[in-house]
């Protein structure tokens, strides 16, 4: 970068930080766009506007939702979100797919879906980023609800579809992780993975009206489980809610349930440990993100890897042999290829 | 290495190789020592010897046990592996403890702990590695797995006491995983972990003679919160079984549903695809543990590591700048230090 370059970039940070501190969607929008860049010099953008504005963040309430498709994510996210905007708050609802970037299904990828809350003002919606694989689109989601929090947005839902690890991603950057279910356990155990129940702050079975005996039964059953399955923790029991979100019942007692989390969590000083802990996982996320794709990258790497997999797969190599000598091929010194 | 120390460990390995074929202890304890040794030519030999003998491997049924202190760890696996000697098994027990290092409560450290069982011919013993992270011993682990089953075990036996995330480990490296409980819920809930019981093929009531109504109770609740939280597999629905090891009821019908287990999953191909995708994993754990302990070791990120991270705890960096500032120091030029 030359002394112009500089400059510029200088301006354009200064720009977007005082942009995004008064509020203006645009600002934010480019900021965010920026930080999911791949290029070098929008990245840095990104950072320094992320750094100058990180004493304006902390202060939002960060909530977490997954559930299955069909559970009604989107209805249950545009009815709580007007719900919140009655009550005087400013609402962010960002997303982490990872599979958006494979085309097709992204959720969050046609605003219509939300059109109610999309259009009022005080809500802000960000569809997932569209490339990378789930570190770098969950670091971009964690870099846009920061950016939010200093744009004076004071909740921010953050939506997973739940493709592999993307729960745990979610669960990683919120304060409170919502579990959302369809009462007709026949369908949707298929799609409960492994343990995503135990991340859970507070479970929801959605379409309470469609049955609501089998919804009842179903919220008992998984009230006993989570006795039997989960720590009895000092500061929280995750409760297990019913609502029918698009006739809007049980939305309020759902946001007064939150509230009382972040104030258990709160109080017993769990929130601050909790946000701390988040923060290192992420750097750490982000390094050993990078250490593993300049690895990957490396020119011998590439060329020794499926030979390796292949001996592994085969099971004549060992894999503490495979990953000894892909490590030296990195390490070897520099020599031309033959 | 010089010509005469490259001939030594020739020898050297010839002979662990074939002292392991022909089945000899003390051939088994030492390259199992050496694979855990942390220096560099005893890592290479015990390489050199577990790919020999890897043509050797993977007849073995390994089975993987967690339950909390005091659940009966020791009781249950000494009985079962009596059990398993008398049906004409030779059976190796080894554990995953990461907490052994830091001394105290070292599972399997004493011998005694299982004393018929060290004694009888045809059992094998290794106390967990008493030295590094979990990821290191747990890949000691896998090491000493595949070079007992060259050896002739044809039932490996894994414990782990359950610390951190130990029992992904060991669930990792085995075909059956097995969650060990007690019937008095009231105590051992705080202990259960989140995930734990979702990672788990086969669930044991212990003790169930100390309170058969109790017992039966909790495996009855059991069972119907593994119904509402697992998904429900084509090829293996996870049993609750009631066992009293002290008295050996019931070990019997747990071998049995082991083997049932073991059955659906090769009869599915499940088992196959299972190990190759545990002996991929191993792989990448050791080349990200590799990678993430060169970075932790070079000079300039030693140095700048405790700023950047007490930055972010402050709150006055945010990780992604704290990432690239720490990815920066190691890949800058060599530069000496002022």
């Amino acid at each position: 970068m030359n002394g112009d370059e500089a400059e510029q970039q200088n301006m354009r940070v200064a720009e977007l930080v005082s942009g995004i501190r008064e509020g203006q969607p645009r600002a934010l929008a480019k900021a965010i766009t920026q930080a999911e860049s791949t290029r070098a010099d929008h990245q840095g953008c990104a950072r320094r506007v992320l750094d100058a504005l990180l004493p304006d963040t902390g202060q939002a309430i960060r909530v977490g939702i997954t559930g299955v498709p069909g559970v009604g994510k989107s209805t249950f996210i545009e009815v709580l979100g007007l719900h919140l905007l009655a009550l005087g708050h400013r609402v962010a609802v960002l997303a982490v797919d990872p599979s958006s970037s494979l085309g097709g299904g992204a959720i969050l990828g046609d605003k219509t879906r939300m059109e109610l809350l999309a259009r009022a003002p005080g809500a802000y919606i960000r569809p997932s980023p569209t490339s990378g694989a789930l570190g770098g689109v969950a670091a971009h989601t964690r870099e846009a609800m920061l950016l939010c929090e200093a744009a004076g947005y004071d909740v921010i839902l953050v939506e997973t579809v739940g493709v592999g690890q993307s729960e745990t991603a979610v669960a990683g950057m919120t304060d409170s992780f919502v579990l959302l279910q369809l009462p007709n356990a026949g369908d949707d155990l298929q799609a409960i993975k492994k343990g995503v129940v135990e991340l859970a702050d507070l479970i929801v079975y959605n379409k309470a009206d469609l049955d609501p005996l089998a919804s009842e039964v179903a919220a008992g059953q998984m009230k006993s489980a989570l006795t039997l399955l989960r720590p009895v923790s000092q500061h929280w029991r995750p409760p297990v809610l019913q609502v029918c979100a698009t006739r809007g019942d049980g939305v309020a007692p759902f946001w007064a349930t939150i509230l009382a989390h972040h104030k258990a969590m709160q109080d017993s000083g769990e929130l601050v440990r909790k946000r701390r802990r988040q923060a290192l996982d992420w750097m750490w996320g982000l390094i050993d993100g990078s250490l593993r794709a300049r690895f990957e990258q490396h020119a011998r790497v590439r060329a020794a890897l499926p030979i390796q997999v292949a001996a592994v797969l085969a099971g004549t190599v060992s894999p503490t042999t495979a990953a000894a000598a892909l490590l030296d091929a990195m390490s070897a010194p520099e020599m031309p290829l033959q």
